[in-house]
Formats: C-alpha cells, structure tokens, sequence
C-alpha cells in the first residue's frame, strides 16, 4: 500500500475544508495542501488556520501530491481533472466526492493519464450548508462512504484506510447503482424540498408545523453543486420525479373522490412501509 | 371567568393522554376523568394512572364536567358533539383539538345545546406518534394553540387561561384563515411525505441520506387523523396540491431540457425563500 506525504484539496467549501480539519487532526504528519483560485478565497481559506500551504497555481499544487482530493461540483470536477493532467506525477492518485458517480468516474477514466488511479468516493454527510466557513473537523466521523472502485486494487486500499482512519464506514458499489439508489434517497428529497420551497406562500410562515420545517431544512443546499446533480444523473431523477408525481395523482385522486377507505387503507401502507423503512435505516450498513 | 372544577377528556390518545398530565401537573385539584370506548381502551388508559376516573358511559362522564375536550379525528369529533349534546351542563364549554376548524366550528354551532359554548383550538405540537402510551406531560410546553373563537368571549378567556398555565402562546384566527394557511404548511406536508414513502423502494433504504429520513419522518402519522384532514380541508389541499405540482413540472422541464441557468436561478431563488422563511419562523409569534 502506498505511502502517503502529500495530499492536495481542491475544492475548499464545506465538505474540502471539514475534510483538511479531519485529515489534518488524524495525520498530523501529512502535509495537506489546498487551492485557491482567487486572491478573495485565498484569504477565507487561510482563516481555517489548517494548510501546510495554499497554492495558487494548479501545477504546484499537484505534481508532487500522492492523493489529490476533488471536492467540486460534478462538471467542475471533470474540468479540473483535464487542467491537473499534464501535471500529476506517475503514481498519483486521484479521488473525488461528488454525489453523483457514473459520469465522473467515466470521466476520470478517459481523461487521466496512465499510472494515475482514480478512486470515486461519496461520503454520505455533505448536508445543507456550504462555504469553507463551517467547516467543522468530526463531518465525517461516523458516516457513511460509498466508494465505487473495486476494492481490491490498490489505490483503493490506500484510500480506504484514510477513510476508516477519519471515522468512515465504507461500502463498495458500481458507479451505475450509485447512481441509481441516490436518486429516490437523495436526489428526489432534495427535487421535492426545493419545488416545495419555491411554491410556498411564505408570508404565513409563522403558523408553520414540524413537518413543514422537516421538509424544507435542505432547500438551503448549494445551488452549484446540486444543478449538477441533477443534470449528470438526468436518467434517474426524471424516472424518480414520474414516478413520485404519478403516486401523488393517485393520492389526491383519492381525496377528490371523498374514498375515505382508499385513503385510509393509502396511509396505513404507508405507515408500515415507514416501520420497515426504519428497521433497515437502523442495520448497520455492510463494512469492507 | 368560569371556575372550572371537573374536565372530560374524550379521545385519550397522544394528544388526549399528555393532556391529561398536563393538566393533572398544573391544576392538582382539578378533577379529570377520561373516556374509555372499550373494556380494551379503559386497561390502556388505567396505565397512564392520570385519571380520577374512566368512563365508559358519556353521560355519567360529561353530565357535570365544566370542560369537555374532545382529542378526536375530525369526524369523529363531529359524531361525539351529537353524542353528548343531550347530557352537558347548560354553561359548560367544548373544545377540541383538530387539525382542521372550518368544518367542526360549524358543526358545533349547529349541534350543541344553547348555553353550551364551543372554543375551536389546535396546538401545533401533535406529531408522528399514535397512542396514548407515548402521552408525555410536557407536549404541550412551548407550543402555539392556534384558536378560532374571538379572544372577547368569556369561554375562549377560561381556555386561553388554561393553555397559557401549560405553557402554550396563543393566537386568535378565523376558522377558514386557518384551514387556509394549514394547508401548505402542515397538511401539504403529510401528502407529500405519505406519497414519497410510498413511492420510494424501500429494500435500498440502507443508502438513504439524511435528507431522505426529514422528509418521512412524518410518514408514521396516524392514518384516521389524516384521513379527516385531507377530506374536511379538501378544497385547501387539493388547490395546493396542484400548485406544488405545476412547480415540479416546471422544475422537471428544466432538468429535462438540460437548461443550466434556469435549474441555477431556481435553486437559488429557493435559497432566497429558505434564508427569508427561516427568519419568519424565528419571529415569535404575536400572542394574545
């Protein structure tokens, strides 16, 4: 397994800079680089008082790095890895945390150069805030990480012990089910919060129950890195969005017919798909 | 203002029995009886070992009570007011505690005696449990109770008097503003939660994010409770129903249609609503 003296992290929000405070506590003796593309985020990256260095220029940054972290938006880490290219050395590996994992690591397979391993990783824990400013160094601890290289090649090895080390359970996937399953259990959440955000009378706001405040707490999520999300996993979430919005029709056709039995036999179904739900959300999740 | 020596509470689930302990914690020498519908019920009731006594016949149990409150789904409060109507004092007050008030205010002021006063209330504290084993004396404590007679009556000020003493704010509104902005605000909610749980494949559950478990947290609601709601507010909920889907549709186009800025302008508008709608909810509400 390979020896690790540098990493760079590209991509100094929420997740990059929660990630540098995580890495930087567990390896101490690592020296954790991170890129600036401007002078304005150069100064807020340098508040987190937790970079060896922080580079400006991509060429630097990474062609003496061993692990090269992209914490980006999906189409900006695509672009990026076609800038860092020319510049990784041989046995450099690359890793990424987008929530979206077959275009990427299809992506990263036509674009790096020989000798470079890319390892596709989403650690389930980004959540509705963004910028490097809340990054905080236990985010990681106790999540979950779906990775969607084989385990037994060696970069994964290598990035599956950072993982564990920072507190992560990992679970190995194909990129295409990835995609798949985080469709309608995070994708589709996150389509429903905001179309129920942007519909909504907000003036009344102050007679709002639990559930409405439930529903809407993840419509603060970045703009950015969710249109991305939706536009790279189109495929599933627009199969995803039929689906929910041809249940909803059925529902409310019940309502509108006054079927009182439709309506109670719907929400008991429902009632015992949520207790069923909640069993397996409390197992454990299978472990390397 | 009246003094109030004996409670009736109908309907000892969740709500019914935590207001049992409630009352029981604030008001020692007042003396609360509880309605059993079953031998079943009365042993599950026994248990909460709150009451001064159970009843099972209505009019041994409301013919000298000074407030009867009826914790029932909405129809079934409409079919007890007929009930008990024959049996109240001629200056004891009704209330109730449902999540819709157009309908059951009507159909108090059309089937209790004169002299007998109604006083429509709904504390937002109810939430996803069922049963009266769940009952916990501080529910109520922090909640608002929205109330749909005018704050000028001397019943509304003998329950006003008893919500404040379990810690409730209260606010004054009509019956049909209330089913008005419930609607989006609690009621859209449950739909929305009820048809994503049933829409969702649950054998993935294991890869659900965090997002996923906010938005069916609510699906374990009770389905006689809800079904009362979408049927007596059917006219609000239908309209907002539609509205929130003509919003997905249009949000789906975007993503359909690959248009980037459109799904980037929205996003952030929703972030806009959220940031404005987080201030709104940390207003205190205007208490009487």
């Amino acid at each position: 397994m390979k020896s690790i003296k540098k990493i760079a992290i590209i991509g100094v929000g929420f997740m990059g800079g929660s990630l540098a405070l995580a890495l930087k506590k567990s390896y101490p003796y690592i020296s954790i680089w991170g890129f600036a593309r401007s002078k304005r985020s150069l100064y807020r990256i340098k508040k987190l008082n937790v970079f060896n260095r922080i580079e400006q220029n991509l060429k630097d940054l990474v062609k003496d790095a061993d692990l090269i972290v992209l914490a980006l938006p999906i189409y900006a880490i695509i672009e990026m890895l076609k800038k860092i290219s020319p510049f990784l050395k041989k046995d450099a590996i690359v890793c990424d945390l987008g929530s979206t994992k077959e275009l990427v690591e299809k992506s990263a397979h036509k674009i790096l150069p020989k000798g470079v391993k890319f390892v596709g990783c989403h650690p389930l824990c980004g959540g509705e805030k963004h910028g490097a400013e809340f990054s905080k160094a236990d985010l990681y601890k106790g999540a979950l990480c779906l990775v969607t290289s084989s385990p037994k090649r060696s970069a994964s090895k290598t990035v599956d012990k950072i993982w564990k080390k920072l507190g992560m359970k990992t679970i190995y996937i194909s990129p295409s089910f990835h995609d798949k399953v985080l469709s309608p259990f995070s994708h589709l959440p996150h389509f429903i919060s905001f179309s129920l955000t942007r519909s909504t009378p907000l003036k009344y706001a102050g007679y709002s129950g639990a559930s409405f405040k439930d529903l809407t707490r993840i419509s603060n999520s970045p703009p950015s890195v969710w249109t991305d999300i939706f536009l790279s996993n189109k495929k599933n979430i627009l199969k995803d969005i039929a689906q929910f919005m041809k249940m909803m029709q059925d529902f409310k056709e019940l309502i509108r017919r006054n079927n009182r039995q439709g309506i109670l036999r719907f929400i008991t179904q429902v009632n015992k798909a949520q207790e069923s739900l909640e069993k397996r959300l409390a197992i454990k999740p299978r472990t390397k």
